[in-house]
C-alpha cells in the first residue's frame, strides 16, 4: 500500500483526458498534474528540447513525491520516453504502446488513421508500435499542428476548428481507414467534432483507458497501489471534485484554470510552478501562431 | 526496448532460485545479482538493519544500471520493501505478494503451511497478503532459523538438515495443511528433502515463478523489456551459461562461487563488492551459530 501520488504531465491541458481515465480506473489514487503551459505547444520542438523538458518535469513530480510518472503527452512519449527511462529510474508509462494496442484491437481491416502533432508523426513511434503488434497493418498519419493551440486557447466551438478538421481528416476518406487513433491527448476534447466529420463508418480510439489499465497493472505488480483493490468505476466522473488531484502549470494559472474547468466541467484551480530559468520560457503567446502554422505545415505522412 | 540489467538481491545464494525463474521467463534480460553474504543470515536481524541493507544494496544495483530491483529475499521483502519503495523510486518486485498468490492458487482446502525465517514469520506479511486474497484461509507459520545457514554452507545432504526438517515440518502433519509455501528463497534448493518428509499428500509452493511473471508484466507495462517479446522457455535452464548474469557478493567470493556452482550445477564466478564500512560487517562466520539458533529459537506461530 503506497499513498504517494501518481505524477502526470502534458504540454498543456491535454493530459487531463488521461487524468479522467486514471480517476475512473484508480479512484483511490492521488494525482499531481503538471501542464507545461509556458512551453506549449510541444509539437514542433526539437527532440533534444522535449527530452530536457521531460527530465525537468519528472524531477519536479518526483520531488513532490510521485511514485510513478505518466507521460500524458504523445509528443513527449514518442520523443523523450526512452531517454527519460535511461536517465531516471522512476517507473513511467507513456501513450504510444497503450495507444497502439487500443488501435490494433479496434480496427477490423488493419487500416488505421493517426492524427497527432508533427513531431509525433515524424518520429514514426506509432508506426513501429502498431507494426510490432500487427505487422500487416497500414497506418496513415496526418500531422495537425493547429489543433493543440486552438484547444489550449479554448477555441473548440468555432468555424476555425471545423475548417482545420475538415482539411486534416480529408485523407482518411480517400484512405478508407476504419479507425482513427487520437495520437495527442488534447484531441479527446474535440472527439465529437472529429466523429461528426469522419462519419459513422469510422471509429475513433483514445489511448487513455488503455494507459490507465497499464498504470493499474504496473502499480499492482510493483506493490504501489494506494488501495489494495482497484475499486470499480467511481460514482462521479471526477477529476477534481474529490480534492485529491493537484494541478500545476508552468505558465499562466488563471488561463489554464479557466479553460480546463470549461473543458472538463469541473472547478480546477492550478498553481504556477517554475521549472527553468525565466530566459528559457516563451509564454502561452505561441497560441497566436496557430493559424499560421496551420497554413504552412499541414502535412500528410503517407502509408509508408 | 531497454538493455539495462535487472538487479536481484538476497542475503546469500537463495536468490539464485529466483534468477533461475527469471531466466526461464525472460531469457533475453541481463541480470546483476548481489548476495549479501557478509551479513547472512538476515532472519533474526532487526527490521531497521534489514531496511538499511535494502537501501545500500539497491543503491549499488542502480549504480550498476539496474532498471528494476527484485528483492529475492523474503525477509527483506517482508521487513524492508515498503520502506525501500518510499525511499527509492526504482521499480521493485518482492516475494510476498507473488508468493501469496501462488499459495492461494495451489491450496484446495485453504489450509496453508508457511516455512520462513523468524523475521518473516514474525512480520505477519504473508498472513496479511494471503488473507487479502483468501479471507478464509488459515496459515500455520513455522520459523526455521537453521536452514539458511546450512544451505549457505552447502551442507544440504547430511543428517543435520534432515533432522532439522523433521522437527520444523512436524506441525504441518498435525495441522493437516495441504500446501506448504517455501517462504524463503533458499528453500527451493532443499525442496526434494522437504517433499520427502511432508509426504505425497502435501504440495510445496515456490513463489519464484510468480515473481518472474510479475517482473515480466511490470517491465512490459513500463516499456522496459530488453526484447519486444517475452520469448518462450529457454533451451537450457541457464543461469550463468549465457554469460549475461553478473554475480557480486559482500563476503567471500570463492566460498559463494563454490557452493552456488554446486547447488545450481553451473559455473558461477562471483566478485566481491564493498557496500559499507568494514566495521559494520560480521562475516560469513555466523554460519557456525546455525545449530545453536536451531536449538533455541524454534518457534511455531500458530493459526491466528
Amino acid at each position: 500500500m503506497n499513498l504517494s501520488p501518481i505524477g502526470v504531465y502534458d504540454s498543456g491541458l491535454g493530459g487531463l483526458t488521461v487524468v479522467r481515465a486514471l480517476k475512473r480506473v484508480l479512484p483511490g489514487e492521488k494525482i499531481i498534474y503538471l501542464g507545461d503551459t509556458a512551453r506549449v505547444p510541444y509539437g514542433r520542438r526539437p527532440a533534444q528540447e522535449i527530452r530536457r523538458f521531460a527530465i525537468e518535469i519528472t524531477d519536479f513530480l518526483v520531488s513532490q513525491g510521485a511514485k510513478m510518472v505518466v507521460v500524458a503527452c504523445n509528443t513527449s512519449s514518442a520523443l523523450a520516453l526512452e531517454y527519460l527511462r535511461q536517465q531516471r529510474r522512476v517507473p513511467s508509462v507513456g501513450m504510444i504502446d497503450p495507444g497502439a494496442r487500443a488501435a490494433v484491437r479496434a480496427t477490423p481491416s488493419g487500416r488505421i488513421g493517426l492524427i497527432a502533432t508533427e513531431s509525433t508523426i515524424k518520429s514514426g513511434a506509432y508506426n513501429e508500435a502498431i507494426r510490432r503488434l500487427a505487422p500487416g497493418a497500414t497506418i496513415m498519419g496526418v500531422a495537425c499542428p493547429a489543433l493543440v493551440p486552438l484547444i489550449e486557447a479554448g477555441r473548440i466551438e468555432g468555424q476555425e476548428l471545423v475548417h482545420a478538421l475538415e482539411i486534416y481528416l480529408e485523407p482518411f476518406k480517400r484512405g478508407a481507414v476504419d479507425t482513427v487513433l487520437l495520437g495527442c491527448t488534447h484531441y479527446p476534447f474535440i472527439e465529437s467534432q472529429i466523429r461528426r466529420i469522419l462519419g459513422p463508418g469510422v471509429a475513433t480510439v483514445d489511448p487513455a483507458n488503455e494507459v490507465a489499465l497499464a498504470v493499474y497493472r504496473a502499480l499492482n505488480d510493483l506493490g504501489l497501489l494506494a488501495a489494495m483493490e482497484a475499486g470499480g468505476a467511481s460514482h462521479h466522473d471526477s477529476i477534481a471534485s474529490t480534492g485529491d488531484v493537484k494541478f500545476y502549470v508552468t505558465g499562466d494559472p488563471e488561463g489554464f484554470s479557466r479553460v480546463a474547468s470549461r473543458l472538463t466541467g469541473l472547478p480546477i484551480r492550478a498553481r504556477k510552478v517554475s521549472l527553468t530559468s525565466p530566459s528559457s520560457r516563451s509564454g502561452v503567446g505561441e497560441t497566436s501562431d496557430a493559424m499560421e502554422m496551420f497554413a504552412t505545415t499541414f502535412q500528410v505522412s503517407g502509408m509508408n
